[in-house]
């Protein structure tokens, strides 16, 4: 078989496992993944085994070894996981909206799965695990396709999990694994349409950036989180320094961490060099606009390409702005419509910024870090989607959910 | 200019008009879409002018010159279906949900535009008039490409709704259409990542079909109707034939009607005869399969792609079955997930259907020719959707948003 016949037959047992999937009560599926966080704990061994024969193939930075390395610990948080995940309320068959037209038909919408998901991933073997809980407690059959320097370890978690559904009574097919590391099969993947409902994303720019310039199947991600911190003219000078300092350096690497500060002219000259101070004292590189230099001499020169970019680093670009709509211009010139921030205890100015940024998220008076499905209260996510359509923002158990209509009459005919 | 560039200026012009218009105030819009009908009035001897052009060319079928041809009642109906709209309540800014977690962040969740759609149609072209009132007052801009049959026509009204919009202080490229006939238009459209949001087809199957194999920018659609009455053992006759006469018959060529019969075989010998009778009496013909030919001898059989046919037309696919677990793999089989419906007096038994059938409506004693914008209480529709993503069945006024998050707080940051 080559990837395309592979895919379309994972892709016919998932369609079957997802009918099964999205009748089952939510009883079999909480404890299909309590099943499946026993059968990961009762499989250690083999998946550190595998990790192993990943890890001692593996020839590439670091820092990329390290969220390659499984340990006892992560397969143990990999199980908890699983059981977080079956005590979150149930996100089926809730009642969107329900009303009764006037000829007595009454109108139900109801939250129903999406299908059969696939999703594509980078390196960090946990990712597999996490999806596939959440995609099995929102009913929907899923297809990972992890990257070539995990899939060993990939295909024994997948078998711990596929032990742990059989247990619980539902098909292993609910959650496959590609069976392959070959790149044609994120093309199959990408060409699946009728095959996949939905493909979801996760990893660094290029990918993502393939994905949904190649993908014939629609598309939840985030390509980017270029986030801006807009520092008002009446900010809370302590309060903005709190904020900044979180929303830049609490971790770096996440999408949701801020890469550009803008801060309005009028309060620059006495704030701008506490804030550099602070980011400085917390080992922050910066970018400057010639403003923020007039300010701060010895800030480096930003490039203008700096404003693009995502650094996903210790590093910060810096602009001086002119109230709220210059703001608001170089956030919709520079941003990724990903999570955007302003302080300032002025409500009329936060109100405008509120409704002027297109963004997925936008923020008033909290760091930007906090875009993110655990801080949303959604228990866990699967990702962030900064497209426009069906979910934006963090992805959590709802949002991998669809709706249908029921209707029910008393014989009536449409006249 | 080819295409190409032709769409990519014309995106870039919609796309500044669309932030424009999705922070103008319900009532800029509204009032933009009565100066819209007092236009489209004004512009009346222009459009019929434009029309009989388009008509004079037309070389086609009766049926759809009928569909082509504009009169001067078409026309003011047009104008009054722009008022309508403008008379609904407004889609945007709804708070869908509030919750406030317990570090004091309070999140809420906006409905707001999606951005540019792309929508393509055929032939009638009051389609042009009413979804450009839809998205205008979803807050969304649209770049219309109607048939090459309705050019003339489609510039016309376009010409009167953008002086409308000016009237109004609004954009004109709020509401654009192709400006050349050329299919490649179409591809340019299909290809269109990041310059179109979303796009609409509307037309017949072989047009729908091609949007959803070749487009890289999601599609809200259906490329059929293939729904299904489904007489449960437990019906009441009378209500059964009321019932199925109205799917049937009322409207042959809507995406809603009954294309196909399903009967319990404990109640076809005695049922089904009645039922043929009635259709019979309204101008109906028939395929049905051995059992039901068993019963109803003189019904033509039924050829193997008979039940995978979308009639559209006073054609009826007659099958017996035997209960609801065999009529749900009926319509597994065969149907489109659009719209399907169970006629019985017998509660579990339509709970079984309701919750087995995973077609964007399910009913329970109705008609499945309810399943429309209007008939649901939306005011209007852009459309049907049977995919699985965002938007299912009648797409109106909120299905033209999506959402977005907004975050306040006071001064936290991220542990």
């Amino acid at each position: 078989m080559d990837e395309n016949e592979h895919l379309k037959a994972a892709a016919a047992a998932a369609r079957q496992a997802s009918h099964i999937l999205a009748r089952s009560p939510a009883g079999t599926r909480n404890a299909a993944l309590r099943t499946m966080a026993d059968a990961v704990r009762a499989g250690m061994r083999e998946i550190l085994a595998a990790n192993a024969a990943d890890v001692a193939a593996y020839q590439g930075t670091a820092a990329f070894l390290d969220r390659l390395t499984l340990t006892e610990a992560r397969v143990e948080a990999m199980a908890r996981g699983l059981e977080d995940v079956a005590s979150l309320p149930d996100p089926l068959d809730r009642v969107l909206a329900d009303w009764t037209r006037p000829n007595g038909l009454r109108i139900r919408r109801i939250a129903t799965p999406i299908g059969v998901i696939g999703m594509i991933y980078e390196s960090r073997p946990n990712v597999g695990a996490d999806a596939s809980a959440l995609c099995l407690k929102s009913g929907n059959a899923v297809i990972l396709r992890g990257g070539s320097d995990s899939l060993h370890s990939a295909r024994a978690i997948n078998a711990a999990l596929q032990k742990g559904l059989v247990a619980a009574g539902l098909p292993e097919a609910c959650i496959q694994v590609a069976p392959t590391a070959d790149r044609a099969y994120v093309a199959a993947m990408l060409a699946g349409a009728g095959l996949l409902d939905l493909i979801i994303p996760r990893g660094g720019k290029s990918l993502v950036e393939r994905v949904q310039r190649e993908a014939r199947v629609p598309v939840l991600a985030h390509a980017e989180g270029l986030c801006h911190t807009y520092v008002h003219a009446a900010a809370d000078p302590a309060m903005a320094r709190r904020i900044l300092a979180n929303a830049k350096m609490r971790r770096t690497g996440i999408c949701g961490a801020t890469e550009t500060l803008l801060i309005d002219r009028s309060i620059a000259a006495s704030l701008l060099p506490l804030l550099v101070a602070d980011l400085r004292a917390l080992g922050c590189a910066f970018r400057a606009d010639a403003a923020a230099r007039a300010i701060v001499p010895d800030l480096p020169a930003a490039s203008p390409t700096d404003f693009d970019t995502e650094w996903l680093d210790a590093i910060l670009s810096v602009a001086v702005v002119d109230g709220v709509d210059a703001a608001l211009a170089h956030i919709a010139a520079h941003g990724s419509e990903h999570t955007d921030a302003i302080v300032t205890e002025d409500a009329a100015a936060a109100d405008r910024f509120l409704r002027g940024v297109d963004s997925a998220v936008a923020m008033w008076n909290a760091s930007t870090q906090f875009c993110d499905g655990g801080e949303f209260g959604f228990g866990a996510e699967i990702g962030i989607a900064t497209g426009r359509i069906h979910a934006r923002g963090p992805v959590g158990l709802e949002q991998l959910t669809t709706y249908r209509y029921l209707v029910t009459g008393t014989g009536q005919v449409r006249p």
